[in-house]
């Protein structure tokens, strides 16, 4: 590869050989074009349009690396406009869920700084606003940010230079991928308070929905099908992208509970602090510590508390299941790439990013 | 007219002659289809799906109605399919942004019932769970319900079976008519805490960017688009469609100040419990009254507190001027209606959809 230079996909200590740059121009061009049509509008909106770009920033920018994995493995020569332009369209999707997960997650930080919901409520609260009513204005600038990204997402489609068939069909991806993501946050929202409380199969599901389908499948599938490989390829793509999306998932579940905050960016409390219904708790459902675990979590757990979930976790065996678990994803998607007999390079850049997906801190 | 089928636009007790019959039919058609791959997922998407249908039911279908009357106007004559799916369209789009809209204003209730936020809120307290944590359940819900509303207005208009450019025009469109409305909505939350507190002038803006945008000025825009009667064509219609929406939300703040609950099926208190600034407040800020009407909207009015806020509004001449202002709004698009050589049928429909708009009660 020779030298990589800055804009390759950084996670950690390790790279990607995928260039993501031009991804980076569009999504400049997009922004700059807003803003200006916002300065006709208000200061305001300016502002909310700056939190907005500053919400793709810093990113991995996974998505627009599948996007083009696929597109250049296949063959695709247009290093110009159309992959970069999807790419930028689905990390504009991935900017919209994870603006209005954060509101219904409740979280005002993200990556170690305040998110767009934070920010609005900071400086609520420098205009005097109490404690409920400055949060409430922040998640209220974080719901319009997000219509506006979901809103950047199909726009970014809509107008890429495609054949008017091509454009369709990944506009039809699209919000089959905004229907399975919404139908997986809804479960991932419903999942604490069922009863029974759902099977593991039943979290898996939801993991898949709510992450992999967007974050993988449909980068995945939409290279593929740019680069002219056709339908029965960006199957082929599509699967072993929910592979490695189930993987990359898990992987999130366990640096959501046991990862380094000063690392991954996120509370340490986390997702045991929210009771989110992840596998390391379906698993845990079946184990003698579960009394322990749950009433635990009922309460509101603080730091104690949560430093001792994460014992009983990891002494039912929750921990090393799940870990297993994800290594048995990758490996099954590493299983379908090497048996599919597909171009080289794609293989290779497919097997790194998945090995960054899953051996990832943050 | 002869008889008026069950599906024409009813509002009040006036009638408009636009069927959108279709519409609800495109829209019926779209539903079936999502619940049907709900089903594949999860009985509880299924519940929000339905929950969806229900947000678009009832409603008076205004958007669809006037991207009908501009496009048989214009001549448009192809009843079947395409009209119809961007008149949809265009009421997925109202139904994502009322539900988003309801999240922010913290309204559980829309049309006298519980709304998508009221119900999900109303089943987690059936499942146990305390008020603040049932609320934002409730809002979870909408907020993922509003997306999937928005995608759905991309998907149908993306899917209408259209000339290629036509349809990315749509799209374009629909983008900036999100782009309008979320300005508007920004703005919205921000004036309360503005200082020094906005004009009537940004107030009027701010209404104009949230409502009218995408209720008048897009629809009438795009029917005279589809009917092929060019862009100038549509200029004509979007500023036409701009006073008319800027008519009737100022009828709209007054319904919300003064309209009787039991026929808006809104709160009573409604604009002024949420101590929302609409041009009525705009208007009073440069009244002696100013100073007791602050005061009373900064501590949470109660029904007593609402009934002596109305009266000052009337004494100090707001009401008197915000009604005179609708009229003279309604005017200017009655004017600029008959000075533009339209075709009789289309000034006739647009006349009696603008009098539908000023006249209704809710």
């Amino acid at each position: 590869m020779g030298t990589r230079p800055a804009e390759v996909v950084r996670d950690g200590a390790s790279e990607s050989p995928v260039r993501t740059g031009a991804v980076d121009a569009q999504l400049g061009d997009y922004f700059d074009r807003a803003e200006a049509q916002a300065a006709a509008i208000s200061p305001e909106y300016i502002r909310l349009w700056r939190g907005l770009r500053a919400s793709t920033a810093g990113g991995k920018r996974l998505r627009p690396a599948l996007v083009l994995a696929a597109y250049r493995g296949f063959g695709g020569t247009d290093d110009a406009a159309a992959a970069a332009r999807i790419g930028a369209a689905f990390e504009l999707l991935h900017t919209a869920l994870v603006i209005h997960d954060d509101v219904i997650d409740r979280d005002f930080r993200r990556r170690g700084v305040p998110n767009i919901a934070g920010v609005y409520r900071d400086s609520a609260q420098d205009q005097g606003l109490a404690a409920p009513a400055a949060e409430h204005r922040g998640q209220s600038a974080a719901i319009i940010a997000g219509d506006l990204a979901l809103s950047g997402a199909f726009r970014l489609v809509a107008a890429a230079e495609l054949p008017a068939p091509l454009r369709l069909r990944l506009l039809e991806l699209l919000d089959e991928a905004v229907f399975a993501s919404a139908g997986g946050e809804l479960l991932d929202i419903e999942f604490p308070t069922m009863s029974p409380p759902p099977a593991l199969r039943d979290v898996l599901q939801m993991s898949l929905l709510k992450t992999a389908v967007y974050s993988f499948e449909l980068p995945l599938r939409a290279g593929a099908l740019l680069a002219g490989a056709g339908e029965p390829a960006a199957d082929l793509l599509g699967g072993v992208g929910r592979l490695m999306g189930t993987a990359y998932q898990l992987v999130d579940d366990l640096l959501g509970t046991f990862g380094d905050e000063q690392v991954t960016g996120k509370s340490a409390a986390g997702d045991l602090a929210e009771a989110k219904y992840t596998p390391l708790l379906a698993y845990a459902s079946n184990c003698p510590e579960w009394p322990r675990i749950r009433a635990l979590l009922a309460g509101a757990p603080g730091t104690r508390e949560v430093a001792l979930i994460r014992r009983l976790l990891e002494s039912c065996g929750a921990r090393a299941y799940v870990e297993d678990l994800a290594e048995s994803y990758a490996a099954r998607a590493r299983d379908r790439l090497a048996a599919a007999g597909l171009p080289a390079g794609l293989r290779t850049d497919l097997v790194d990013l998945l090995e960054q997906a899953v051996r990832r801190s943050r």
